[in-house]
């Protein structure tokens, strides 16, 4: 599978997600190794994962990352939270590139950065159904308490372009208030969607409560994997090579006008791949 | 592929929708046309359709065609606006049993009931887009004016169960604001979750305006349809028959839920489909 001609290490990050939520995860990674090329997918045919089952994203997950390997990826990101709960464990074992999820590293921020102990998460049902920020975090730190709420509406509401509206602040009192009455010290944005209101959750929540974003944890831990393996791409790529590239499974015109209002970088453009084939 | 003994007339009607929304038109079936066995597919994987495009929704609803064939129907009812705008066309060309949607009966019925010729339509963003309900309006009456206006956040909202809640109608003022503006006397519900929401819809708009549920118009013309062919059943199916089947892509036990919380005659079971597989 990988040809290229022997350095690793110049070989592309693979990174996927149900639909455009998981380009607050290559935005970080554009910022912390910028060194890096990345092949993007997004099912923006399936999206939404969050309220699929088990065994559905981890069919429609097998066949992005059938997809990803045919561009020699050097490792995969899963930056969807819904497949990193659902699908990781089988990929994990299943693929012959390193796969790394963003549900550990957000829950390990978290056990690290609670002081009382008590923990919330929000998410997408298919998430917070799996129970598996809970398993991590309680691995970690045995005396946590976590407390998950799931937030279906979150993902529509931020496709809808609603990220400061008093709708929106609204749905998210709702959804936040029984955390709120738990007294949560901590509150993880298990949904890669949720960095987008961040500001509305942080004014919902107060300053008493820290919000983790694991799709910047996320990066972090790509960076050390990489390090480790000694496959960090040690030189920038040269101009005119083609290093963010972008694939969707539906509507590429307006998932590009999306990631631009999400990455600054641009996106030059984003091809239509029919991933029911892989 | 009719089998059925000779008598193609007890032969099941398919219908089938992006998800769970086609119940309203089930229901109609089931009160208008009660000699009927129904075998319902709704595709709960890759739901939502509407954000979706042309060439997705007429591969995902060829997929289904060929699965509600394998069941021997003797006709299929496209019980989801965005299938009816996008994919329609193509089926009817395609396929060897006879095949209705909801546009043209909908569209039908505001062309008559219009009295200032001003019809407002609300759907997806994939019904809106592909212009249809104008279309076939105009064909059958050219002085009407037709104001089109894509609602994504309804689906959600009735999918979450927001029926009746002050956040659903804050998004149907804004929604709908534009189409008073334009002083309709007429409104279609160009979607099929749209007549959960039937209340909120007609309290904004106002007496004046006739709200017009393409699923009614859909029952009365299969009747119609099946009348002039010869294929109505001239008897109640017997006891102990498999009267109502219930296929979807996924999540059935979910579905079996909230369609029992649309149709009172019971959803006795609900199977799941690898829907890809067709």
């Amino acid at each position: 599978m990988h040809s290229r001609e022997g350095d690793l290490r110049k070989a592309p990050i693979g990174v996927f997600d149900s639909g455009v939520g998981g380009l607050t995860v290559v935005r970080e990674i554009m910022r912390q190794i910028p060194n890096e090329s990345i092949i993007f997918f997004g099912d923006t045919a399936r999206v939404p994962y969050g309220s699929k089952s088990k065994e559905t994203v981890t069919r429609y997950s097998r066949q992005i990352v059938r997809f990803l390997l045919t561009h020699e990826v050097k490792t995969i990101v899963v930056a969807c939270n819904t497949a990193s709960a659902c699908a990781l464990e089988d990929l994990e074992k299943e693929t012959e590139v390193p796969i790394i999820g963003v549900v550990k590293p957000g829950a390990r921020m978290a056990s690290q950065v609670t002081r009382n102990g008590r923990i919330g998460v929000i998410a997408t049902e298919a998430t917070i159904g799996s129970r598996i920020y809970s398993q991590y975090i309680q691995e970690l730190n045995s005396k946590v308490t976590i407390f998950g709420k799931a937030c279906p509406l979150f993902v529509p509401l931020v496709e809808e372009g609603l990220w400061q509206d008093p709708v929106t602040d609204e749905i998210a009192r709702r959804y936040l208030t029984e955390l709120i009455d738990c007294d949560i010290d901590t509150l993880i944005l298990g949904c890669t969607h949720y960095p987008l209101i961040r500001s509305t959750l942080g004014k919902i929540m107060g300053e008493g409560v820290t919000l983790v974003n694991p799709a910047y944890e996320t990066a972090r831990e790509l960076r050390r994997m990489l390090e480790e393996k000694g496959l960090l791409n040690p030189e920038e790529p040269g101009l005119g090579s083609n290093r963010y590239q972008f694939y969707v499974s539906d509507k590429a015109e307006k998932f590009k006008q999306f990631a631009n209002s999400i990455i600054k970088y641009g996106i030059l453009s984003a091809k239509t791949v029919n991933i029911e084939d892989y």
